[in-house]
Parts: structure tokens; sequence; C-alpha cells
């Protein structure tokens, strides 16, 4: 039986592909290379396409025998959202709409699926558990969101078992150094970070450096992609096993501060980082961490790489052996 | 400038378009006529399509000058929506985000929309507010809740400002006796009744006579329908005015219980109306009744035909002169 992973060309679909590569799984990749890489994936069935392409999902699924899905596919730049919803319903919505409707016809029904720490907005304490509020601060969270609760229902109504896993922010590249972050345009710390020390930007913009935390940045939760790619894994092996649908943080429980990953930086590379301190941004918490304790303890999920050296240790492997990322 | 009204040939559709002409509003209709009659409409201009026929949305909106939209149309069978999820999510999320894109577009920046008490679920207590929580017992809320919680972020983000009124059952008929209810399948109490009287049916069904309400059976919120499409109408007035995106209950206030709708209809009709006493049906509250204050003072609506009497007594005259509804 194959995995099908949707958005697998993309950051952390390409990371999971290599995981279950790894561990003997078949795997069959459906990607319209929009914001994914050909040459991020490093094995599996390529089918180019979008989701909402139902004649070619459903060629997908009759011409594979697929028993789970991960989902990847969407779109998810905050700012973007805000300024073309169409685009983030359309895409995230009705995109994931037509792939549940797919599966129902298929007859497959178990979905891990990307969610986003974005459904909860403004934490009403941090860490974030599972339980509470959700009250998405912009419409990508929004999507998500919707997503999270249509899958509810599908489950309720025709048995599809999801999990869906909120994190923050994914950094850091494969082992193998084959495999990296490449976004276009790039909106992420730890990538812009290092493309300020290739020279490839003048210099890092923080925004504020008069929050309530120990050194005045903001502190956010940073996981290594590659355990994220272990999470999704471990989901697909715990609806496998017949549990129930379920919904899990992926936390690294601490969080560091943006000062924190610039000095790392620098000590990584060895290199400048000039940085320019600027104005708070609107919506911007001091501290946004969630607690992973629920997927550390029904999952087993415990991260290999929580530390932040080793985290851009991994980026910096990639991103100065591959300065133009993917390239053209 | 026009109004549109989507789903214009269905029920509430129909009976709010003969008002908006009764008032010399100029109005163009969408409507795919699986549910709706062509009978039904009174005047306006018919386009006949899916409102996810983005080219059919587009050549509309170019060829009339659209000031705001009503939007009726929607799958709306509770049954259904816990069987076939995707239509719901299809024709209810999809097809308004496509209305929404048209209307972006178009520069259409007012939109009144049926939501439904089904946004509620179970109630926290009777009778409701507009501020009590919304948690969805069925597919068919779901869809609702989440074409309100999109159309605040269209707001948000685009500034299209929206109303969505929530209400239950809809009840009666045009005074004029040219227009009335005619669902295939019927679900619906007071055309069951009749078609009972009728001799259509052989005879009602009463889901639980053992509530602890007044009589035992349950107590449900009946709004006459041109009280319905009078609200409609001064919502469209209330967003023309510049006033800000809201969410009003429509409700009766009292509620009338399913025994008394089944007197009353007796009475009406002079005719034996054989009943039949069955199990409770699982997630039938004993009462549910929303509270209309907040309608009543901002919107100034004040129902005319809130009684039962007249609403059963309107439902009659059309039922009995036309007891194949609109035919074939």
């Amino acid at each position: 039986m194959a995995i099908l992973v949707t958005g697998g060309a993309g950051y952390i679909g390409s990371h999971t592909v290599a995981e279950l590569l790894d561990r003997g799984e078949e795997v069959v990749v459906i990607d319209n290379l929009l914001t994914g890489h050909r040459e991020a994936l490093l094995g599996g069935k390529l089918y180019e396409g979008d989701l909402r392409d139902k004649e070619l999902l459903g060629k997908l699924f009759a011409e594979n025998e697929i028993d789970a899905v991960i989902h990847f596919a969407a779109s998810s730049l905050v700012g973007e959202s805000m300024k073309d919803p169409v685009k983030y319903y359309d895409n995230n919505v009705y995109g994931t709409q037509c792939l549940l409707e797919a599966m129902q016809k298929a007859g497959v029904n178990k979905i891990v699926f990307s969610s986003t720490a974005a459904t909860y907005g403004e934490p009403e304490k941090v860490p974030i558990e599972e339980t509470d509020r959700t009250e998405p601060a912009n419409v990508y969270g929004e999507t998500k969101l919707t997503m999270e609760r249509m899958m509810a229902w599908f489950d309720k109504v025709l048995g599809i078992k999801y999990v869906a896993l909120r994190y923050f922010n994914a950094a850091g590249a494969h082992a193998s150094g084959k495999i990296g972050e490449d976004h276009r345009p790039e909106s992420h710390l730890v990538p812009l970070v290092l493309q300020t020390a290739l020279k490839q930007r003048e210099s890092i913009a923080v925004f504020g450096d008069d929050y309530p935390t120990e050194d005045g940045t903001c502190v956010r939760d940073y996981i290594h992609v590659s355990d994220l790619a272990d999470a999704h894994v471990r989901a697909v092996t715990y609806l496998r096993s017949g549990s129930s649908s379920n919904i899990f943080n992926l936390g690294n429980g601490l969080g560091f501060s943006v000062k924190q990953v610039i000095e790392t930086a620098k000590k990584v590379t060895g290199l400048e980082i000039p940085v320019v301190i600027q104005e708070r941004r609107a919506g911007d918490p001091a501290v946004l961490v969630a607690s992973s304790d629920k997927a550390r303890s029904i999952l087993g999920w415990n991260p290999q790489h929580a530390d932040l050296e080793n985290i851009i240790q991994s980026a910096w492997n990639w991103h100065s052996a591959n300065p133009q990322g993917y390239g053209e």
C-alpha cells in the first residue's frame, strides 16, 4: 500500500517523503510545483497537478493502492492571505474538499494533515495546549481551522479518520544535505538570517526589541523539519493502528528569541549578520510556544534536533552548499 | 441599482423577490432550478444556472448594476447533509466562495445571507441569543457557520459588509395566494400536516410526546415566510445606510408545539388529520426558540403574521388551491 503526499515537493512535504522512503514506504506525490520544487523529491511517483483537478485526482487514486494520505498542499503566507482570501479558501478549503471527495470515492479513510498553530490566534496562555481556544487572527489560520472542522465531519459521517498537526516554524534541512528550505518569496527567519550571512541580503530586520522577554525580542517555537517529518509518519502509524482522530501540537516546548536565532547563526556561520531594529508589527505576540506533551505521550514523538544550534547548522549546510536554493 | 437574489426561485427566495418587487426594487435572480420553481418567480430577471459557474456569474454582474446581494442558494436538508457532506461543502461553502469572488471582482460590497439557527446546535438556553455558543450538530449547520465566518473575513480584508440572518422554520405563504411552499421531498411540518388533511398522506408522524413541554411534544419557532422576506429587505436597507456587518436571529419569541400546529391545522381546514406517535428522534431538543430582540431593535423588524392560525391559514390557502404545488 502506498502513502499519498500532497504538496510533497514542498519544504516539509519533501522532508516527509524522504523520511517515508527511508522507512521503505511506497510514496505517491501530487504537487502543482507552484511553490514546490521537482528537485526536492528524492523519490516517489510524482503527479504534477492540482488537488482541484478532480480528473487527475481520480486517476491518481485509480492507478495506485493508497491507504493513507499526508496532506501538505496549501497556500501558507499569512500576509498574502490577508490580501487575497479567495486564493486561500480556494486552495486550502476547496482543495481539501476535493481531496476528501476523492478519498471517499476511493475508499481511503486515513489522512494526516498539516494544520498550524495559527489556528489559535492570540494565545490564552503559553505553552499553548490543544484544548485552548481557537480564534485565528488571519485568513490563513481560519482556512486551516475550517479544514480541521471539515475533517471532523467527514470522520463523523463517513468514517474518514484524521490527525491534524499544529505547529509554528519549521526550520533546518535534511541530514543528507540534498534538500532544504527554499520559499519564493522567502518569509521565514532562519533562511532570511542565513541569506544575510551569505550577503544576499544587506541586513536582517528585527521587529521590536522591547517585548517583555529576556532579551526584548519575540520568542517563537522552531522545530527541525526532520522532526516534523517524523511526527507525520508517526501519525500515519497511529491511524494505521486503528486509533481515532486526534489533534496534536508539535512544539519544542521552549522557544527561542529572534536574537538567539541571529546569535546562533553568527556562531554557526562565523560570518557577520547585520541587524536593523524596526517597529513592532501589529498582531505579533511576545511569546508563541506550543506544548507538545500530548504528541510525546500518544505518538511517542521525541524531537531529535531540538537544539537551536543543531537546527541552524543543518540549515547552513544546505544554504551554504546551495546559495541559490533549488536554482531557477 | 438592482438587487441580486441567489436561490430566488426557492421558497423564502421567491417570497423575498415578491417583497422586493412590491417595493419597486429591480431584481435579478440566479437559480439552478434544482429545488426552486420557475413559476415561483413573480418577476425579476432570471439567470438559470449555478453559483459555481464562474462564467455565468461574471456575465450576470457585467450585465446588471447590482448594489447588493441576498443569498439564499444552498442545500438545506439536515438528514441529507449527514450522508453527503461533499454536496453541502460544495454547494454551500464553495458556492458562497464563488459568489464572494464575483462580488469582489464587480466591486459589490453588500450581502444579506440566510443563515440558520442550526448554527447553534443544542442550545445553551432558550430563547437563544446571537452571542450564544455556536456548535452545529449537523453538516448543514456547520456549512452555514463556515459561510458566516468566511463572510467575516471578507469584510475584514475586503470591506464586503454582510448581514447573517439565523432562523428556524419558515412557514406560510404569500398573501396573493400565487406562491407558497413546495419542497421535494417535503420535510417541513406545516406542509406535511396540510398534505395529510388533503389525504395525500395517510397520517402525520409526531416524534415523541413525552418531552418536558406543556403538551409533551417538541416546541419550535415558526416564522411566516413573508415576515422573513421583510427581514431580508430590511437588512439590505440597513447595509445600504452604511451600517456595519451584523448577525440577527429571526424568531417569534414564543414557539409552538407540534400538537399546537396540528390542532390549529384541524381548526383552519375543518378536516381530519390522523396522528401517529413515534419514538423521539436522536438530537431533537425539547424546545428551540430564538430571541429576536436584536432584529426588532436594530432592523425595526416587527413580524406581522406571528399568530399560528394566521401562518397556517395562509399556507392552507396555497395548499388547498394548489394541491400539487407547482405541478410537475
